[in-house]
């Protein structure tokens, strides 16, 4: 998306720590206290203007969502949602995905969304995508076993790409959809960018990917 | 595809025994004595009316094929094609899939083209669709170590399906794509049936699973 400075983003998420979590390294292996239950935590990386964790959050109070988004100017969007909603069950991050084993204990996440990534189409940015051989691994370190990635794009060169990675790295892929809005999914939420996408008439595609038991 | 009744179909292939191999159970184990040369074995299975097969057979010579196609007023235009041409690298089997093993030893075929199978959308039909578990199981049994699957389809419902059937028996996918006739795949063979789906803008999936190395 395209990025606006905002040099008032900064002082805005500083003036929320309670929502906007600063130190998240501080809460590695007691996210649970955080939350204070013990309930299953998915997460969200790119999580944007923040409409689909925010709407995720209040649809499953028996979940804890986080979502972490790199950029400031972003990231104001889905606080203010936050603070509006004010949602027990939803917390934000504004840090890198390549710093989540610093954040997350292994087995500490169950789920982790991954929606309308950058699809970084030039081969020399491969390494860029999330669903790169290298992210798969990070996210298997910080999944429980058998955690599962849920994957949403426009980007057909993202899908087929990520298709073959997920396989490559071992994964077993479920509920694939080549064309969400048209299938009998249910309880799907949109994100911002997916509603002005499918406006168009244009194809989401879907995917589930879970990593295997690991061998005894 | 509708299937028209050819009584003469019957022994029309019965007059070919040197394209439509009678008895080929007898030529388990030993198929490259039949070709007279060790070149690799790639089989069709649903080979319809044999355009694939043929055309493939004719750019590839170093390839033997064969075209297995179950019914016999199908099976009698890629007869028709093969006595045009007489390619000494194609054969036709007019055998049911399931008989496979029956017919090639372990390790005998190097590769599995499965080209617009019937999708038998109804669940309770799943069992009779060509990437279903039970058939994936039969192809590791004729196919080399690493064998692959080279699959095409218009059908969404199928490719989703195939997709998570693939990946649940343990294949590693390859070469991903959801729009074949508009991607940079080189050398694509069109099927009868393909050219006259394209002809109508609509998207040709295509995919290869590759079996993984048995463990030591």
């Amino acid at each position: 998306m395209r990025l606006r400075n905002k040099p008032w983003a900064k002082d805005k998420i500083a003036a929320y720590p309670q929502y906007v979590i600063p130190n998240p390294e501080q809460y590695k292996g007691r996210w649970n206290e955080l939350f204070g239950n013990d309930h299953p935590i998915h997460i969200e990386i790119g999580t944007g203007k923040g409409r689909f964790i925010t709407e995720m959050a209040k649809a499953h109070p028996d979940v804890n969502y986080i979502g972490i988004e790199l950029y400031k100017s972003v990231i104001v969007s889905a606080l203010d949602k936050l603070i509006e909603n004010d949602l027990p069950n939803l917390r934000l991050l504004n840090v890198n995905a390549k710093d989540l084993m610093n954040i997350f204990a292994k087995g500490e996440v169950e789920r982790i969304y991954l929606n309308f990534s950058d699809p970084w189409p030039k081969k020399r940015h491969e390494k860029r995508r999330l669903t790169y051989k290298t992210f798969l691994e990070l996210y298997e370190n910080i999944l429980v076993d058998e955690g599962e990635i849920h994957f949403k794009t426009d980007n057909q060169g993202l899908f087929e790409y990520s298709l073959v990675s997920f396989s490559q790295y071992g994964l077993v892929l479920q509920n694939v959809s080549l064309d969400l809005h048209n299938s009998d999914f249910e309880g799907n939420i949109m994100t911002e960018y997916e509603q002005k996408f499918a406006e168009k008439g244009n194809r989401i595609y879907r995917c589930e990917a879970k990593y295997r038991k690991p061998m005894q």
